[in-house]
């Protein structure tokens, strides 16, 4: 089960300060990649797992989407966006992600951002949602990377009196309780052998993976952003639900 | 150009005093992840990619391939190799992997140990491989992963009195120096996303990823490899040319 952080009140005053939380997805600097990764939504139907304040929802439904659900925990979360959409193309629901279930082939593209590292049990997603997706349909998310998730103590230290990312832990997967926009933060660290591995197993055929780094644009934009180059930070895959031709 | 250190005198010799160089492949722990990627090579043509004392070939061999080439840029290494070598399907030659050429089809499977983190142009070699290769012939291969290559000061350190794994730099691809059996080891880092997505991006279907882990076995009876477990070490990877019903 995965913590509902984000009806904290305090959290979410926090969260809404976010420039991705105010101004939307050109705010987040992954998104171009992402975007490129969605490609063409006209006509589809799509599923949004964490959909906050449902920007990713109304830039589907405004590129064409069909239909568009957005699924988040938060009931702060979707009350924001259902204030902030009128589009009777998009809908959203409660459900908590590590048991949430999907009608069989009802979706044509699945959308994650920076939410699986607060499921639990990632492979049952995975599953659901690969039930869920139609043969070629897409599976695209960002997850904070397991660089970023695994160290006990998830900040910058000094070594010789330089900075650099203190690694630890790696191998021991599950539960990291951060200080993030306030205390006690539950995040499920895993490797990339289980995020990946957990992608083939389900049968996802694997088209991207990209660690995020700051474009030569981002960082004279904001120079304070150099030190993500020295670790990666997010991690986005695009996985896709192998057509009857694909082996497997 | 990959640097030559394996024909080094003084490297050479410590290199000679592995457990993975004595006895074999059975002394390199991440083999039985290994050799489980690679499958059954009985009447297979199979090529190994930095074959050094040509442990990976013999063992080819004696599983039944039917044609094993191994490559080395190393001298030292191949004399080594061919005066450990009494099988007619064996055959050793002399490339350096940067500049490596390899017939068309030529070759149902390859192979690669720990020696892509010294070859400086991984895309060319990725394209090289894939045209080698049969559809639906494999790529198995492991190296050390990005985030061991990555640090400036690739050792642990002592944070908070805590060992830590110092990663930086994991954006700044290219060349490494380091000291490893002698001072000066030329290694190049590069990121998941560049050994992945290069092999993506030169057709190949990604099989599986596994980053290496000491099991509870290999814990018991190396307890000093517990610190193994505080960050990856080596990257496992199974990639695979299509065959013609593949859409990719």
């Amino acid at each position: 089960m995965a913590q509902n952080i984000y009806d904290d009140e305090s959290f979410f005053d926090a969260y809404a300060g976010l420039p991705r939380s105010a101004v939307g997805l050109d705010a987040a600097p992954e998104w171009p990649a992402l975007r490129a990764m969605v490609g063409d939504v006209s006509g589809t139907r799509v599923v949004d797992l964490g959909c906050g304040y449902g920007w990713f929802c109304r830039w589907a439904a405004a590129a064409g989407a069909s239909r568009v659900l957005g699924i988040d925990l938060s009931e702060r979360m979707l009350a924001r966006a259902t204030a902030m959409t009128d589009d009777d193309r998009i809908t959203y629901e409660r459900h908590d992600l590590d048991d949430l279930d999907l009608a069989p082939s009802s979706v044509d593209a699945a959308y994650s951002s920076l939410t699986l590292h607060y499921v639990a049990d990632v492979t049952r997603l995975f599953s659901t949602v690969s039930r869920a997706l139609v043969a070629g349909g897409r599976f695209v998310f960002s997850v904070e990377h397991p660089v970023f998730t695994s160290p006990r103590r998830a900040a910058f230290a000094s070594v010789d009196d330089r900075p650099v990312w203190p690694l630890d832990g790696y191998f021991d997967e599950g539960r990291r309780v951060t200080d993030w926009l306030g205390p006690g933060v539950v995040k499920h660290h895993r490797t990339l052998t289980s995020y990946l591995g957990g992608l083939l197993a389900t049968g996802f055929v694997l088209r991207s993976v990209v660690e995020w780094q700051p474009s030569h644009d981002d960082l004279t934009a904001h120079p304070d952003w150099a030190m993500e180059r020295e670790r990666p930070s997010f991690l986005l895959v695009s996985a896709e639900r192998p057509t009857a031709q694909t082996p497997v």
